[in-house]
């Protein structure tokens, strides 16, 4: 499985009703399969996947796959607060077609999530996945952090392939890199810092910039990969204020909100979340129209 | 309803197999009634709500309810992170006999978790609920914070009557007390500053160690009523540690430890959450002991 | 010496060619005398005493100690990193009149500031003070925080008789009373909590606010002692505004501005701080005007 | 002046008496001077400047002055909490012959220590200063934060030349070089993440290993320099475990014990700061003899 590349962690399109919408999904869908994209996650954070039932998971998963090609890594985020949850969800996940599952740590027991716990929660979730699992670690938003010696303990499981690790501590990443094999993959999560993590060591990222502006994340990996450095330090560069935009600044609706200046169409997220204030919108057409034209 | 006085969040029993446990639950509930306290709540964060499936919760609402006689309240926590999901969570209670709903924060898209997206949310399910709402502030295991000005906004709703504050800040129940109607109740979390809080306009407390230990928990709730200060406060001083134990330093496998000393058959935690560890419980049947006869 | 009751902690006029000014410094003081403080403290947060010298500190105390009468408690800062330094500058505090001195934890090497390490720099620092010593802790501004637990092997020493917390957690406030002797005095140094600290345990408060308003926090220690717990709390709730004011949210710039406004002349900040800013004056005076009549 | 390369902040020597020991300082230095660094920064953090009086660092730069050739650049802390301590101890250390001067941020008020605030205390420290001022930002231990767009401020002021930024937020450091222009040099000050903060255009670093491995360290910047990405982070791998020990592991007195045991006789750290605990020495020592032989 190619883990090496920038994959797009598409989100969930909501009609009116507030009902998932696959035949947008779908069509957004047959249009990023086009551009250049190792390949996608579902149902991860940015796919407002905890704002969903099981039934709505799985629709969006069947949905997907129809219009992912094989060649292409297909993810399913399958974490769940329960050990059982996350095994059920990732079983329906590869039954409905998944590639893989990213499993974010569990995080609501704060004092009680500690590495035997996480080691514990992985293996038997990786025991019983019919599908590769990777760890994922967002410590922003669960307030916990899957560390690099816990980590360690899990590369060694043959179901268990990489990780996601979504924070900006580059120091982090390395050790994740240095106690791991080889052939482990670990992920960055952050488009904002996608060239230093590549430098030390990891493989390629999620990234929800990747769903809007997939050539230039794409190019910033080929450089660093080729050796480039001074070319991807200025492309990283450019990346940052709008990398921001949709992530740290404004999340989901920010993402959204930059998909559908961009014409793909995504609706609005789910309340709680509110679509991007109106006042937000000519500051993230400018930040997009750097590099991509938007459709008037 | 009456809000004034200790309730006991109970724990969920889950069997060997990892099955919710209603016999189980039911059995302790009748236990729990012949106790001196003013309600319970189920499906709150020590019910584990978090680690199970709707059709669980169904299952121990409606236990609970056939254990719980009418005199007493009855509350089930019906939090979810989407607005769709707390709303469908609180009819489903409110058909299974809940007197009232309590209704924790969403609390993953931490950045967009303003005051604004609260009151959104509240406000919707409020609407909804066919039983009153309590809000729900939990920032320790969140990540964010219901503030009160926020609360000050939805408190004038007719059907959010109180809300439960679980932080030790008593600067903030301060304020809450403050910037609501008289009628408004708040309940403290925290057995171990419950005294400070009732000092400053808590109307009660919904306290795991109420679980374990309701009579001095409801002394101490009378003794400060009384304005017998000092009897409250060497009452509460005496608490503190085994509070603690079964809050901060242990959480739901503390508790659940305690219950099993105390005779309450609640089984064991579910994964990822792991029983409390055996070194432990020496010190933990010691707290009890000054408290209550723990059987052999 | 009398540790029960409320301290002003008054702060260091300066010039404006930003020299200490300890004319203005007498003048202030001859005015505080005469209202209903148990005591003063020099060269605390306050006084700005991080921002002078050792020769500015001796002139304020020589200066304060000829206006404060030898029936109030006067009490100076002597905090300061290395434990020579604090030892040097309690041993000139009790020259210059100090009857006890006030000894904020060491802060910057953060994590060389364990209980061990506290333990022994209060140790030589009591060992060598002429007078008295206060510990301190301020964690808000040092972010170190001195445990109960190291206070508890600090407070049998025969020179440390009390301690000035100015954390609003009241737990830890609770935790230091139960595990200090009774002669131990604990002082909250928060007026927007004192209430409920004092409720706890207490014996007093280090108030910014009593510089201000010395009349209104000596009222709500009072009725707390006498068990009029109703009339403490609707005062505190009265005093809650502009505690913040004087505290959080305005800083050492909002009490100079609080106390030129009524007419105490103690000047500006010293850079880098600076006067508050004209816009947040109008706001300033209408909560001090609920309490005291402010000059035209 | 060359900002370019590695610089050894050196630690300040005491006798057994707690006296600085200008001697063992002189000494030390006239080793250090024979290895590849490219200047040396006396008085900084790691230099216990905090925990000195203003004689004492007199002394301190006097004598180290003696022994650093002219074509070293010679640096020196006259970092303090007000404007007027900052510009008297920039002006002895010129004085004293430093090259520049290494001025960290204020934090004790930590409210008022806004962007503002920040501004106006370095353009009066560099419109004061006759040597020209390095910016110093260490948020672990000061508690506030020099943000990039304070930075980008004060950057054109021409006698502000750089500053050292000890954070390890990798994305802080690339907005830091983004923001100012081209000849403003940004050093690191963790070897932890020293070439990540390389390869985002840092232009070398104040690097406690610096004292212990000048090689290793020269050798890391110069491979990333040369664009030896591969052998660069392979070398970095190797560094992070001593230069953990040497930083947030032990501190100072990690870096004073390991000093010892490569024979540079530093002496002990300054109370409340307390040696090395002997149990931490082999696994130090074991760190250290990967790169240089230790004497027995």
């Amino acid at each position: 499985m190619n883990l090496a590349g920038v994959f797009a962690p598409v989100p969930t399109p909501f009609d009116d009703g507030d009902r998932v919408d696959t035949a947008r999904l779908r069509a957004a869908l047959l249009r990023w399969v086009t551009r250049p994209l190792t390949g996608f996650v579902v149902l991860g954070s940015n796919g407002e996947a905890v704002l969903m039932d099981d039934f709505e998971c799985d629709q969006v998963v069947a949905a997907a796959r129809e219009a992912v090609p094989r060649d292409r890594v297909f993810i399913v985020g399958t974490g769940r607060e329960s050990t059982q949850g996350a095994i059920k969800a990732s079983k329906r996940a590869a039954e409905h077609g998944a590639d893989a599952v990213l499993v974010r740590t569990p995080g609501f027991f704060k004092n009680q999530m500690t590495s035997d716990a996480f080691v514990r929660h992985y293996t038997a979730v990786a025991d019983a996945s019919p599908v590769p699992v990777l760890l994922y670690n967002f410590t922003a938003l669960t307030g916990v952090n899957l560390l690099p010696a816990a980590v360690e303990r899990l590369a060694p499981h043959p179901n268990i392939i990489g990780m996601k690790e979504s924070g900006g501590d580059v120091a982090q990443i390395m050790d994740l890199v240095s106690g791991t094999p080889a052939d482990f993959r670990v992920l960055a999560g952050s488009a904002a810092t996608f060239y230093p993590m590549l430098c030390v060591g990891a493989t390629g990222g999620i990234l929800a910039l990747g769903c809007a502006l997939p050539e230039p994340c794409m190019r910033l990996f080929e450089l660093t990969r080729a050796g480039r450095h001074d070319e991807a330090l200025a492309l990283q560069r450019q990346l940052v204020p709008v990398a921001r935009l949709l992530g740290s600044t404004h999340g989901v609706p920010g993402l959204k909100a930059a998909l559908n200046l961009l014409g793909y169409d995504v609706g609005v997220p789910r309340p709680p979340l509110a679509p991007l204030a109106a006042s937000a919108l000519p500051a993230l057409r400018d930040a997009l129209a750097h590099f991509e034209e938007i459709p008037a």
